[in-house]
C-alpha cells in the first residue's frame, strides 16, 4: 500500500512534537514536511526543536528542513495541524481551499456547523459533515477537527450512557501540566498548589460534548439533549487528565448497567486504535495518572471507581492521556478513519 | 482570668503537634498534660515526638513528661482528642465519664445523636445537646466534636446559603498531604500522580454536613434537607484542601446573591476567630492552596470563582487549611465557644 | 530618629518584591519610590506586579503611582537595585552618579575592582572601597553590592575556617526555583527531575567567595588563597539553596574545631540581623530547606552534617534562604550597614 | 537452548518487583518460583503484591504461588535475591550451602573478601573469586553481589580513568525516592524539600568502588589505590540517581581525554547489556533524570557537563536508573555473564 504523505504544521510545541513521535513508522503515513513560524524556516528540525520528550527524535524528521506554512510549499495529502487557535484560524483555511485534508487539533473550527468534531469510536457518520462543508465552502479540500483534551476524555464514556437516558453531567477536572503546552505553567506557580483556572477551557469543555454526542439530520448536528457543566483545575501532574464524572439520567441506573454500557464501546481496529476504547478498573483507588495514562500506548480511556450515588445517578472517575489520546493521537485516528473511508 | 488547664491526647501525631503548636500562648488556655500511647509514657515529648513543623516545639511542650491515656494521671480542664478513631472510641468515654470536657477532632462520636458537632460559626445553637449527652448518659464531664476536614470547609458556605433556598451540592475535592498524617501518603504514590480515592471520606463529608446544618428540636437534630455527593481527591499539595462545589437551589440565583450571603457570616472575635470568616476573592484564579491556606492564621475560608451554573445554580471554589480550620484550629474554636459560654 | 527614604529598583520581579515585603515596616528606611521598566510608568504597582508572595502586598506600597528608572523622577537616599545585570550595568550607575547609595543584588559590578562585595558578617571592612570608588569615578554617590545566592550561602561558613587553614573547597548545590525568577523554570522540566546547570552559576560561585574572603590592602581587594570548585544543579523546591560542601585544610581539622569556628561569627545586631549568623544543627537529616529556610526570619545560615573526610579535611551540608539572606535581605543588610557607619 | 530456571527471593518489594518485570520474556532466564516471607506463602502472586511498576504484572508470574524461603521447597538454577539486608545475611547462605547461584542485590555479603561484587563491563576477572569462595567455604553453591545503587553509576565512569592516573573522587548525589522502596520515602518530608541523608548509604558509596575497581592477585582483591568522598542527598524524583562528580589525576588531564577514555568501555553484547555503556550527552543541562533514566532500557549510564577543573582535575554529571542499572537489571547482567562464562 503506498503511504499517504503528511505534514504537521507546528511542529515544533509540545503537540507537534508528540504528531511526529507518533507518526513515526505509521503503517499508512509518511512525514513528508515539517512546517512552523517564519523565523525557523530554511532550518533543520533537531536544530530548532525544543525536543520535550524522553524517546529521542526520530531520526528522519530530525534531519528535515523547517518548511513555511504555506500550503503550495508543502507536499502532502494531509495537514495535521498543532497550530496554536489564532494562527490555525487562518492557516487552516489556506491549507483547505489548496486541497489538503487538514486533519486539526485546534479549536479554531470545532464548533463551526460545517466542520466535523471527531471521536471515531464515538460519532463515525459525523464525517458526512465534510460532503455539507465542501458544499458550503468550495474548498478543494476540507478540515475535520478533534476535541478539547478535557472533553474527549469523559465524553467517550458518556457516548454509551446516552441509551440509558443520560441528562445531566458535571465534571471537575485536574489536570497535567503538559496541556499547558512549553513552558506553560511556572514551577513557582504550581510546586506544592493546585490552580483552580484554566483559561476557556469550561467553555469548550461544556461545549464540545453536545455536539460530538449530537445527531447528524442530514445537514448539521443537532445537540444531544444533555447538559454538562465543568469545574477545570491544575495539578502538578506530567501527563493524564484526571476528571470526577456525576452523571444523572432519566430513570434508576446501576453500576452494573453502567459497566455492560461502556463495554459496547468496541475498538475500530485503525492502526492506533487501542484494543479496549474503555478500561474498567475495578481496584478501590484507580485510576492514577502515572499508573493508567500510557494504557493501549496512550489511547485507551480508564475509569474507576464506578459508584451509585442516589437512584438516578452514578458517579466515576476517568482518566486519559491527554497529549495522545486528548490531542496528537485524536489528529491521528480521525485521519485513519478518513483513509479507510476514502475521503482522503 | 484564670486560665483553662488543657491536656492533649495523641500529642506526638500530625494533629496533636498542631493542637500543641496552636495552644502555644494561648490567652484562655494553657497546656498542662500531654497523653500518648504506652510506650512513649514517661518520656518526654521533644525526644518522643518526630516534629514535622517547620517552626520549632514550643519550649515548654518540650519539657514536659508523657503521660498515659488515663484519666486520674491527666490535670486538666479540657481534653483535646488528636486520637485515631479507634482509640477515641475507648478513651474518649473515660475522659467525659471522669469529668472531662472533651473537644474532639477524632471521628467516632461525631454522628452520635447526642454528641454536638460543631462549626462554632455555623450551629453555635448545637451545644445545647451538651444537656441531652449529660441527661442520656450520666458523665461528670462530655464530649463535643468537630467535622472531618473536608467536610468542614465547605459547609461553612452552604451555611448563608439555606436562605437561598439550597437544596443539592456537589463537591470534588483536591486534598492537602497532611490530611493523611505523618508517614501517610508515601512519596512515591502521589509524586506526577493524583490518587481519586481517601478511604472513608466521601461518606462522612456525604453525612456530616446534613447533622451541621441541621436544627436543633429541643432534644436532637434534624438534618438539614439537602442533598451532598463528594468525589474525594488526594493531590500532591502540603497543606490546604482546593473544592469544587455545585450548589443548586429551589429558585433563581445569582452570583452576587451568593456573594452577599457569604458576607453575612460573622466572626465570633474568639481568640482563635479569624477576621473574616469566608474571603470572596475575585481573581480569576482563585483560591489557591499555597497562596490562600494561611488566611486568617489558617482559620479563615477562601472562596472564589463563583460562577453561573444554569438558572438555579451556582459553583466556586472552596480552600481552607485542613490541619487548622479543619483540625486542631477548629478544636480549640469549639472549646473557646464553651468557655465562652461558661460550659466549661 | 529620621527614616531614610529608600527606592527599589525592580519592583515588580520575585526580588524587587521580597524588597517591598522586607522593608514594610522597617525601622530605619521608609519605601519612598518604586521604580520599575518604561511600559510599567504611572500605573499603580499593585495593578501592575504579578504578586507571587502569600502574605498580601503592604498597602502603603500597593498603592504607589510606578517611577520611570531614571534618578531625577526618585526621591530617595538608597536605591535597592533588583534590575537584570543587564540593565542595571547602565541604571546603577546613572543613580551613583546622581548621589545615591546604590545597594545592588545585581552581578553586574560585583567583581569590580572598587566596588565592596559585601556579606556585613564577613567582610565589614570592605566598605572602606568605597572611599577608592568615589576617588576613581568622581560620582557624587556609590555601589555596594551584595555576592550570588549560591555562593553568600557557604561563603559565610568558610569565614570562620580561613584561621584553621582553609585550602580548598568544592560545593554542590541543591537550588531552589524562586532563584530563577518567574515564570522561570517550566514545571514541565522541573516536575520528577533535576537541572543539573544553571547558566553563569558557576562562574560566580567560584569567583565570588575569593573576593568576599579578601584583604583589603588599602587600595584594592586582595582575593583569598583558596580554590572553589563549584557543581551546580535545580532541584523541585520553592525556597532555600541547599549545599553539601567539601573543606581542605593544611593541617588537621577535627569537627569541633569547625563546630567552634562557626560559633566565633557573631551577629551584628542590625535591624535585619538574624540572632544566630550560623545555626548547627546535629540531628542526622538537617538542614533541609522546607523546615530551616526560615529561620532567622530567612537570615540564618543553617549548617549540618559536619563530618570527617580524611586527617584534614570536613565535609557539611549548608542551607539558606535564597531570596532573603541570598538577594533582597542581603541588600537591606548591606545599607543597614552603611546607615550604622555613616556612610549613607 | 534450555533456559536457566530463576527463582526470586523477596519478590513482593519494589526491587523484587522490577527483577519479574525483567525476566519476563527473558531469553536464557525462564522464572520458576517467587519466594517470600512467611504470612505471603501459598498465596498467589497478583493477590499479594501492591505492584508499583505501571507496566501490568507478566501474567505468568501473577499466577505463580508465593514459596517460603527455603532451598529445598525452591526449583531453580539461580536464586536472585532483594532481600533485605539484615534477612539476606542468613537466608543467601543457606541458598548458596544447598548448591544455587545466589546473585544477590543485598548489601550484605559485598565486603566479604571471597565473594565477587561485581559490574560486569568493570571488574569481570573478578569471578574468579568464586573459586576461592568456594574453596573457603565448602558450599555447593556460591553468592555474587552487585553494588550499591549509587556507587554503581559513578564508579562506571572511573573504570576507564584509572589509566589516566586517578587519585581522587568526591561526589554529590542526588537520589531518586524509588531508591528507598515503598512505602520509603513519607510525600510529606520530601515535596518542596531535599533530605540530605540517607542511611548507611556515604558508607557504601565510598567503600565498595574501592573493591570494584581493585585487582584480583590470585587469591583476594586488592583495593583500588584512589580515594573516594561522598554526600548523599534524596530529592523529589521518582527514578534515576544524579551524582555530581569530582576527579582528581596525577597529571594534566583533558576533556576530551576523559571522553575518549568513557568510549573505551565496550558493551558485552549479553542480553542485558545496553548498546553503549556510557553515553556522552554535549548540550550545557544534560544529563536529567526524567530524560534519560530510561536510555539502554534503563542499562545505560549518562554522562554530561564534563568540564575542566584546575590542570589535573576534571568533573562531570552522572546519570543512571537506580532500580535498573543500580539493582535489579545489575544482578541480571552478572547472571548473564556467569552464564556466558559457564559458571552455573
Amino acid at each position: 500500500m503506498r503511504k499517504y504523505k503528511v505534514a504537521v504544521l507546528g511542529a515544533t510545541g509540545m503537540v507537534g512534537q508528540k504528531f511526529i513521535q507518533l507518526l513515526s513508522d505509521h503503517p499508512w503515513f509518511k512525514l513528508s514536511a515539517l512546517a512552523a513560524s517564519e523565523r525557523r524556516v530554511g532550518k533543520s528540525y533537531c536544530e530548532e526543536v525544543e525536543w520535550k520528550i524522553s524517546a529521542d527524535i526520530p531520526e528522519e524528521a530530525g534531519e528535515m528542513t523547517m518548511l513555511p506554512l504555506e500550503p503550495r510549499e508543502i507536499d502532502a495529502d494531509i495537514a495535521f495541524s498543532a497550530l496554536p487557535s489564532g494562527i490555525a484560524k487562518k492557516v487552516e483555511i489556506e491549507f483547505a481551499k489548496a486541497g489538503f485534508v487538514v486533519a486539526s487539533n485546534a479549536s479554531a473550527f470545532r464548533m463551526e456547523k460545517d466542520v466535523p468534531l471527531m471521536i471515531p469510536e464515538v460519532n463515525p457518520e459525523h464525517l458526512q459533515l465534510i460532503e455539507v462543508q465542501k458544499r458550503n465552502r468550495r474548498w478543494d479540500g476540507f478540515i475535520v477537527t478533534n476535541p478539547n483534551c478535557t472533553a474527549i476524555m469523559f465524553t467517550i464514556t458518556l457516548k454509551p450512557l446516552l441509551n440509558l437516558g443520560l441528562e445531566d453531567v458535571k465534571v471537575a477536572s485536574m489536570q497535567a501540566l503538559s496541556g499547558a503546552g512549553f513552558p506553560g505553567v511556572p514551577s513557582l506557580a504550581i510546586t506544592d498548589n493546585v490552580i483552580p483556572f484554566i483559561r476557556g477551557e469550561e467553555e469548550k469543555v461544556e461545549e464540545e460534548p453536545l455536539k460530538l454526542l449530537g445527531e447528524f439530520n442530514g445537514s448539521e448536528i443537532v445537540p444531544a439533549p444533555i447538559k454538562v457543566s465543568a469545574s477545570c483545575h491544575r495539578v502538578p501532574v506530567i501527563d493524564g487528565h484526571t476528571e470526577a464524572v456525576w452523571t444523572q439520567f432519566n430513570g434508576e441506573v446501576g453500576v452494573e448497567d453502567v459497566i455492560d454500557a461502556f463495554g459496547t464501546l468496541k475498538t475500530l481496529g485503525l492502526p492506533t486504535s487501542p484494543e479496549k476504547v474503555i478500561i474498567v478498573r475495578r481496584e478501590e483507588d484507580r485510576p492514577q495518572p502515572r499508573l493508567d495514562r500510557d494504557e493501549g500506548k496512550g489511547m485507551s480511556i480508564t475509569v474507576g471507581r464506578i459508584r451509585k450515588d442516589g437512584k438516578n445517578s452514578v458517579k466515576y472517575i476517568v482518566l486519559g492521556h491527554n497529549t495522545v489520546r486528548g490531542a496528537a493521537g485524536a489528529s491521528i485516528l480521525n485521519a485513519e478513519l478518513m483513509a479507510k473511508q476514502k475521503l482522503i
